[in-house]
């Protein structure tokens, strides 16, 4: 249930500004402009600030003209240092703000409304909701709960949210409730086959020749129980691939029949070698990244090591044929 | 609304027999379970007849052993030659029962339950739901219907079914009334990460191997709106993939941002050339085929010639390059 103190802030409130966490997903993103269009729609007075570029990947997103990118130095907005209410969305502390930190904290009324479980319940109303697969459940409901329309810019915007943070209605953390939800949203008529077309299969030429070329170097241990993959410097450049585009080549190794543990190994200097684990039921990963400073979960981690691509492969090796017979 | 006068026959009937279409896939395998398992709760004497082996990769749904490989030869139920409940789910036409339709022909009553909407209605009582994302949407509501207590394995079964024939809720068949289906489902306690997982992201070390060269194959032409991914004989034979494993390789190429029409040649023998072809928007691709004895859809078909690899592929481009321009 939505905190009544909330909804009576935001319906007393004219002017509101709306902000995800940096490098806003599409959770946050879909839920901060759901949030700012359904305002809008009761006369609110909406801004939307981010920390960086909007990210092209969800460029289709309606409601992009409420939405500017925060800057210290350029801002002419009165709210950003006398704000009415301020509402941080999916955001788990205050860190997570970035430089829009002052922006909250210069606000009359705050507002936390979220569902990671490592909240921090930063703000003056906090509303966290762990068992929500993505924090656009709950701006579902508080939309509902306020009795504003529904339209098909809306839903298009939860409906983002929801199937990019439960990776297509795949993870664990959907719900029968999440499913109920996104019934409700299709109803008002998204092209959802599109956008899960833009969302998950939409892939760049270098992107794809840099998995091609990962692909290949993919090697088995421990009876098929281990997987690694390697992409070095030379294969990031001649495929013309962009940093960010390495990531979720680990699942390729983690996807294959038989394997328990993957690691990805990603040279990026001579000696900056960047190592992504995942595992799929019992190896608890982040008890070896933690050797090398590293950090994550029981079954994603990561870390970097300052040793030569070929010498952190065999550190890495050694440490998961361990890990792997331990539990023989 | 399910017809009443097919739920007062399975009500009536001590035996039941089900068949799902040859080649069942997973919507045809989950209803087909589900609806055993469904009438077995109410006494009934069921038998759920496959044209061939049970597909590994469905191996975890429960019910099977309910289920048999037909077989002229082999068979001592007595019910093949004189049934009394016959139920064809899944299934366009009586040809896709294969062998199987001399037991469907043999019933006292015939039932057809489907959600093609080229089904020729081959029955005494066909229901047929164009609309239903997957016959296991149908399957569903007549459980629902007779007054069956669902169950976490009735419940796996339909999920599975809905499933696999939206493609994961991805397709455009995916409806509002799916996605409140799979929230009643989902209730029952699915293992929802571990079922897509199995269907989705489980990968043979061939396959990926398969995958891994045949991606370095990818030819763009006319502006990156042509993608074309080759397999050879000799590519097959050295990644130890089996030919089924083939199957998919075409979306690494239709995926490409920007591409508009995607063709897979695949080398079976020497002057015998496979092709499939995927548009996104505005291609037809059937009418490409079409020039080759081939079939398909708009968005998705396939032809064989008898020419050469490097002849095939100079053919297709060549049409892809006119469909393209004509756009122009």
């Amino acid at each position: 249930m939505i905190p009544q103190e909330i909804m009576d802030t935001l319906k007393n409130s004219k002017s509101i500004i709306i902000l995800p966490h940096i490098s806003a997903d599409g959770d946050a993103l879909g839920s901060s402009l759901a949030l700012a269009l359904a305002l809008q729609q009761e006369n609110k007075d909406i801004k939307l600030y981010i920390e960086e570029e909007f990210p092209q990947m969800y460029s289709f997103l309606p409601g992009k003209e409420l939405v500017s990118i925060y800057s210290d130095d350029n801002t002419n907005d009165q709210r950003v240092f006398n704000g009415e209410t301020v509402i941080a969305l999916d955001t788990g502390d205050i860190g997570r703000l970035g430089k829009r930190a002052k922006i909250f904290n210069n606000a009359i009324h705050k507002i936390n409304i979220d569902h990671h479980p490592t909240n921090t319940y930063f703000a003056e109303m906090n509303y966290i909701c762990e068992n929500a697969s993505a924090t656009g459940e709950i701006i579902f409901q508080l939309i509902k709960a306020m009795d504003i329309k529904f339209d098909v810019d809306i839903a298009l915007c939860l409906y983002t949210a929801i199937l990019t943070d439960t990776g297509g209605f795949k993870y664990s953390n959907t719900t029968s409730l999440t499913h109920l939800i996104v019934s409700q949203l299709v109803s008002y008529g998204i092209d959802i086959s599109a956008v899960s077309f833009r969302i998950f299969d939409s892939i760049s030429e270098n992107k794809l020749k840099l998995i091609g070329s990962a692909i290949n170097t993919i090697e088995l241990f421990e009876n098929g129980k281990i997987a690694l993959i390697t992409i070095t410097k030379k294969m990031i450049a001649d495929s013309g691939a962009i940093e960010e585009e390495t990531e979720g080549i680990v699942d390729y190794a983690r996807n294959i029949s038989g394997v328990e543990v993957a690691a990805f190994v990603k040279e990026k200097f001579d000696n900056e070698v960047k190592v992504s684990l995942r595992s799929n039921s019992y190896i608890d990963v982040s008890q070896i990244v933690n050797k090398y400073s590293g950090g994550g979960h029981k079954r994603a981690a990561g870390c970097t090591l300052n040793t030569s691509l070929l010498e952190t492969k065999k550190i890495i090796l050694n440490d998961l044929i361990k890990a792997v017979k331990s539990r023989m």
